[in-house]
């Protein structure tokens, strides 16, 4: 399609002062200039108004068909680049330069944009593939710990689905993982990437095979939800929610119980789960019906039966809330 | 995709008390209860935040993935029941029910969705096909005159580009047509999205062909802006821009004067044109550059060279700056 009649940069406030001179610099090599947006960070500010602030940039420096976005940060930034370049003018161009970890394996991956619609995690959004997505693991080591150790539940779950081999690599290397060593980073994130890309590639639109991607999302979401998106971080809920989930395809018959203690085991040496609470489960339970994975009454949930290994089943969400809170910790 | 699993009815608080009855009982005949979101008419109103109204609407009944909007009105409701539609859990099915004549014959054909973004007129959307679209003609009974009558500049537009035995029929029956006798409309409605949909079917993402259903659209365009979107209709400002269009094309050497002259002569026949006025032309000129069609510092511009035969070529924005004022019809 050619060099962009204009570009507008997004970024946030607490990303561009460390990673955007060189994206600047980059364009303006490139002979671009570009418009600039600035996002206030957080989940808590994806939102339609959010989106509202990137469709403005655009509109000042009248972007056309030819025009293309930049969004440099984390999953927030990048998917809501994303959805606005798929809304405007009906389809920009678009390209993601993920700075965190999650973003790097997951959002940035797959063309899922948009953005939270009160409690409703991405209820609004587009399919709108990235034209490209470049990841610098080196920009990691800014992130905090925080989120950079709940991204790894992202990366746990991705080996669990589709790469037996990184799971295995997260077992014996965690603390070069959690020192964030480039190199292994690299090979952490390309794995990750692959797996995901070779999954979307089978099943864009998310019709049946993608939705495998879901593991321990389904509590994951309700949990994160229920803290209103900012007691529990996205990797923090998705770390609970794989062991939810996990514990749920024990009783159905489908997880073998060593690989349940295999997970548990590595996401507690990651320091990733404290404690799957049974209060917190319960108040989670009202909201998983606003899941969009639902079909009517039912919600199509996500099982391990081992490496690599797993299916998708109907469950009623009747018998989702009364088993939900049946999976916490023992108390005490 | 089967029985919904959730129906979301928007219409207007215009057309809700005349034509919403039927709908309603159709979906309850089949067993469908559906929500409802009324939506303040007007252009103006064709916004971000009123789409944000549908949103809520559909948030409020949780409607999931296998969900159905159904949106009854002119395009404004249908462009933004459709862009709803196309966001709401990155994509749900939805279906047109136009009651207006514009709508019929153009917005509710070829998947074009979206909201205005200030002055830029449908910045914000996407492209996301209905399931189906039932125009009923008898609803156009109530369609204002004013609203009304500017449509016809739509269907003049389609005949010009794609139907010349469309254009013969209008000239030859004008009254029947302003009377709005079902049985002529049904065959305008009727050739008129033929032609749409044979050109969206061949280029639904607008790569070039598509390009030429905007004949008249980007003064037009320009106008309706100028005007704040309220004091010229869309038909109306449609209307204008065609005349514009051809006396441009007249000048570039493509569109023979007896063409010229047989669009105006209906177009005053049908009492669509009074005068295309240097003043508003001028006000109209600094809008062009947030046209979408716009790819840098030039428009493409569709010109007519005959009936069923147009052409488009890119025209720079200097340019049509300098001639659209010299476009209007002498003054006095």
């Amino acid at each position: 399609l050619g060099k962009p009649t204009g570009v507008l940069f997004v970024s946030d406030s607490n990303v561009a002062p460390l990673h955007g001179e060189p994206v600047r610099a980059a364009l303006a090599s490139l002979g671009l200039t570009a418009g600039y947006v600035e996002l206030t960070p957080g989940e808590e500010h994806k939102t339609v108004s959010g989106l509202c602030q990137i469709l403005q940039g655009a509109f000042d420096i009248s972007l056309d068909r030819k025009g293309l976005l930049v969004g440099l940060g984390g999953g927030v930034t990048t998917d809501m680049t994303g959805f606005a370049a798929a809304s405007w003018v009906r389809g920009v161009r678009w390209i993601g330069l993920p700075t965190t970890l999650l973003s790097m394996v997951d959002a940035s991956v797959g063309g899922k944009t948009g953005v939270d619609f009160h409690t409703a995690k991405n209820a609004v959004g587009a399919f709108w593939q990235p034209s490209g997505v470049i990841c610098d693991v080196l920009t990691l080591q800014t992130e905090t710990e925080r989120m950079y150790r709940g991204a790894i539940s992202e990366v746990i779950k991705t080996a669990l689905i589709g790469d037996p081999d990184l799971l295995t690599l997260l077992e014996t290397q965690p603390e070069a993982l959690l020192r964030r060593e480039p190199s292994l980073l690299s090979e952490v994130v390309e794995r990750s990437v692959r797996v995901k890309a070779r999954i979307v590639g089978l099943d864009e639109r998310e019709l049946g095979l993608r939705a495998t991607l879901n593991l321990g999302h389904t509590i994951g979401h309700a949990l994160e939800s229920a803290g209103g998106f900012s007691a529990l971080t996205h990797g923090e809920a998705v770390g609970l929610g794989l062991i939810a989930a996990l514990r749920f395809g024990e009783r159905r018959g489908h997880t073998p119980r060593e690989l349940t203690a295999r997970v548990h085991d590595l996401l507690v040496r990651l320091g990733l789960v404290h404690r799957l609470d049974e209060q917190a489960l319960t108040r989670s339970v009202g909201l998983l019906g606003k899941d969009k994975k639902r079909a009517g009454s039912a919600v199509r949930f996500v099982f391990a039966r081992g490496l690599g290994d797993v299916v998708t089943e109907a469950v009623q969400l009747t018998e989702l809330e009364e088993v939900v809170p049946s999976l916490a910790d023992p108390a005490g």
